[in-house]
């Protein structure tokens, strides 16, 4: 699939404000691939299906994580994490497309995981930083994402939790997870 | 055992400054424990005897934890996080308190725990809000401890992990966990 028939079937499911952030994410995403040695074709197409499965029914999402053997303490945070695990499912069902580690940062783009391959951490951080992106700390992360990928990743999912406390929302474990395990690293 | 003895044993143990915060701990727990229909004297005991261990070389802490069968994830984070279990311990075996709630009050002050009991939450907060406590976020706490003994309990969790996270330091799960019920369980 070249990436003109990757976007025609991404936008056919996507709103158009959704379509352009998609976009920007493909674009942050290549120059992120190139900088950090990533797979430039892979980060593209992860970046293209990233948000494949944001506007389906939460019912039909929550019966895909039920039925294919997903992470069910999903079901008891946020629905906004379901999208990314159900869009790999999907991608790869609707879309054919069958690369795990495309697949896997599609699937870990919201909630992060320990032990993110440098795809996934790609994908993650263009998600948070494509130029379409407005909220307080951005400016922060994009500049770190010049020279440190991790560094940046790490205040990004920082920046992520604490905005979800603010708002009194659980945070998944595998997010904290996430953190934990970047800044224990870095330290040692 | 009465207040004076207890005072006695503690301030063995303790810097003069770590004494007058243990002092401040025992008066806001008692008049939580009033406020929030807790055990008045429980409350004190564990005020008392909550940093017992706060000066014990880390050596002994870390020894401690890998003889007496505690959780061993506590080694791999933050040493802050030692004294508390370890107090515990030594407050049963060298002061002789027996009582479990009072045990597991000094146990879990730091770190928290989902489930936290009534006197738990209120040695967790007294130690936050104390008088002598002087750091940003601290006084809307306070306001809140005035009448709402959960929601402070929240607000203070969310501060310690976001100032953690700040510091790049890994946040001790068993504290994420604790927040996370707290808010799903206001919430539903």
């Amino acid at each position: 699939m070249d990436r003109d028939q990757a976007l025609d079937l991404v936008r056919a499911q996507l709103t158009e404000h959704r379509y352009l952030h998609t976009l920007g994410v493909m674009e942050t995403a290549i120059e992120l691939a190139e900088r950090y040695n990533a797979d430039r074709d892979k980060a593209e197409m992860a970046a293209i299906f990233h948000d494949y499965a944001k506007f389906r029914p939460k019912e039909e999402m929550k019966k895909i994580i039920e039925t294919e053997g997903m992470d069910k303490r999903l079901l008891e945070y946020n629905a906004e994490l379901w999208h990314a695990p159900v869009g790999a499912y999907l991608v790869r069902k609707e879309a054919g497309v069958e690369d795990e580690e495309i697949l896997d940062a599609i699937r870990f783009h919201t909630s992060g995981r320990p032990g993110m391959t440098n795809l996934e951490k790609i994908i993650y951080l263009a998600d948070y930083i494509e130029p379409g992106r407005r909220f307080p700390g951005v400016d922060e992360v994009r500049e770190l994402a010049k020279d440190n990928l991790e560094e940046a990743l790490i205040l990004s999912i920082r920046n992520s939790i604490t905005f979800l406390m603010k708002k009194n929302q659980a945070v998944f474990p595998e997010t904290f997870y996430t953190f934990n395990e970047l800044v224990l690293k870095n330290r040692s």
